[in-house]
């Protein structure tokens, strides 16, 4: 160990995320590029992911709206695609000015191409040849987060957290030996400290497992991203930028071999209820009413039919509170032309989640987490499962007690690693 | 005139370029797209070419500055050409929001390509197919400026000002019928205003003219743009964003037809004049003086050299005064080379130029200059002159009184247009 940096590292190609608050400030950058120098140091070959800096895509969009209150698509994109540009930008300065070769890469010359969706663009491709020639020069490669180019030269962006998946999707096309996340916070909760303050850091978890734990996950890591990982068997680390530690390792069941029945407890606030009520039972009722809510942009979650009476059905589900406006004014024309007996609809819910994909092959799981429910006087609106998941509807006043009451019944904070 | 807009104009089509100071702020937009909307109503087909916001080219540089000392061309070009795309598309916005329908492109959307040199590149190549598409389908086109694609795919910045090389680089592509520079600034003066209250805005100039007015025009326009728009014969008019008004057009000699002998009177503060003593009169003096000087950096202005006495000779030559300490190293260094007697160094002139196409055929032009100086007691330390120019280098002090006797003597302020 001479002190001497390698001139071209030969070590493990790792895929390095940084997202906005951990380039906030130049002091952020200056100890983001600290780490990334002190990684190459060490061997590492990097391809560093950044998004804009703090809150430049707010401040971004903040002004966009004083000058347009309906902005096209495309615009937006061509707006906020700079952020992220500029700091990958700075950043390989940063890093170039401590000793470390680095080169900054949009997401064009970085060879991501999209479907060509405004906003809201998938990955279709990675051309690495870029990125590979200038890893093999020794170079960190700073990639522009977020954004790729549609068909026809248009820059589109990946939407909100995009940043992730395209660190994912530059691994998968890399082969990379590691992708690793970082955030401002050190990893995935068995349930929200903030609720449960015994919660435990989950230290791996499957895909599928973090997809169910999405709300938990969200500040940790975008679900899209989580999504590429799982079709890509890319391996996802994600930890804390100014924290030491391991993080929490999202990898396919197969290698995250404690398939525990029960992972971590999800919430969600603000849920809304509604139900049809009194629905002639016919062919392509539930197509006719589910069809025209996609159609209003509302995301419907759980789906519960039951049979009130004969020939008449109750048709219940549950939307984000946002859209219980929008949902209602649908439910009202569909339950009209349904010929329905009336329509309910009330805020005010939340969804306590018990999530494990050990659970399908142990009988009792949901028994138990109804239990935990009963034992502190709550009472269960809805229930729905998958072969990972149980979901209950809770009253809101009553969600954070839920959650503890179903963390405490599996025992989480005692962890089984 | 029934008020309602044309769906596809199919008016002149116009190149119209904004500058930073014109789009400093929200407001700033709106009035810019107020007045390109109503340009597009009278039927006109245009392309807009902006700059950065107010001051955030300055902001991102500082920004950089902070985190790497000596930051690459490259990075720079990178984290600046983010202004002028944010700039397009708040605009492209702003003018869709109005009704107007406009779309934004970067530069090498627009298919402007450079030779790659950074921070400093010439444009090689206009591509104008897609550009040329949106205007044809009713769109006005917002360019970002100042930059263009390189060899490799590399973003290319074209250096301060460089908006206004983009703008008459697409007018000579597209054959447009104008190519229109807003500033704040409305037109070219006879003198500066602030200096000689009653110059006059000069109506129309030639670009050889407009060239030698580079430190009074730097303002309204930079002078690669008038070069560009020699070379492909485009005629400018430089004109104020908010202010209504003609402007000054910039265009060919036999199109300003009003050759006159003097046009105006230019003047350059902070020049310094340096001077090699005694040098033995051997071929190749000059050459390597100035070569030394040109790898320095250094940009020599005035030169003149003169026989002191019989084998000897005195090289004298200005520069900028923020050169002069690397302009007397260099030229220290070179006196030692070259066995020259003594070097002089002296800070604190100033030179006044007389501009004019008409001088060339007008003999007593020089003599009635220099008799303007001689009346107000100024003495003269160096002159140089070209086919449109003459230009004496006088003590700083007296340099403002310098211009107002010459812009006097020549009754520069009646003017003949």
């Amino acid at each position: 160990m001479g002190g001497t940096e390698p001139a071209r590292p030969s070590g493990p190609l790792i895929v390095q995320k940084f997202g906005g608050s951990s380039l906030a400030s130049v002091d952020h950058m200056r100890r983001v590029a600290a780490r990334i120098a002190a990684d190459r140091a060490a061997g590492r070959r990097l391809v560093v992911v950044v998004s804009a800096m703090g809150d430049t895509t707010d401040d971004l969009l903040a002004l966009l709206r004083r000058l347009a209150s309906r902005p096209s698509a495309r615009e937006v994109d061509m707006l906020l695609s700079t952020g992220e540009q500029a700091s990958a930008a700075l950043l390989a300065s940063a890093l170039t000015a401590i000793g470390c070769p680095a080169t900054s890469l949009t997401g064009w010359q970085a060879g991501i191409t999209t479907d060509g969706v405004h906003r809201k663009a998938s990955i279709r491709a990675v051309a690495a040849a870029r990125i590979s020639r200038e890893v093999g020069a020794g170079r960190v490669v700073v990639v522009a987060g977020f954004q790729g180019l549609g068909p026809g030269g248009e820059i589109t962006t990946l939407g909100r957290g995009g940043s992730d998946t395209t660190a994912v999707a530059l691994a998968a096309a890399l082969g990379a030996d590691g992708c690793e996340i970082y955030s401002d916070v050190d990893g995935v909760y068995t349930a929200d400290p903030r609720v449960v303050p015994e919660a435990r850091r989950i230290p791996r978890i499957s895909y599928e497992e973090m997809m169910e734990m999405a709300r938990l996950g969200a500040q940790v890591l975008q679900i899209r991203a989580v999504e590429c990982g799982l079709v890509h068997g890319v391996t996802i680390v994600a930890r804390s930028t100014f924290a030491p530690g391991p993080g929490t390792e999202i990898a396919g069941v197969a290698a995250v071999e404690d398939r525990v029945v029960a992972r971590g407890v999800a919430h969600d606030r603000d849920v809304a209820k509604l139900a049809l009520c009194g629905v002639p039972d016919r062919p392509g009722v539930a197509h006719r009413l589910f069809a025209a809510l996609a159609d209003a942009q509302v995301n419907v979650d759980m789906i519960i039919q039951s049979q009130s009476r004969a020939g008449r059905n109750d048709i219940a589900f549950t939307v984000a509170g946002e859209d219980l406006e929008r949902a209602e004014e649908t439910a009202r024309g569909a339950a009209s032309d349904l010929q329905a007996e009336s329509v309910l609809a009330e805020p005010g819910y939340g969804k306590v989640s018990l999530v494990g994909a050990g659970m399908a092959s142990h009988p009792g799981v949901a028994a138990a987490m109804f239990a935990a429910l009963a034992e502190a006087g709550i009472n269960i609106e809805m229930i729905s499962t998958s072969e990972i998941k149980i979901s209950c509807l809770v009253r809101g006043d009553r969600l954070e007690q839920a959650v503890r009451a179903v963390h405490a019944k599996f025992r989480l904070e005692a962890g089984s690693a």
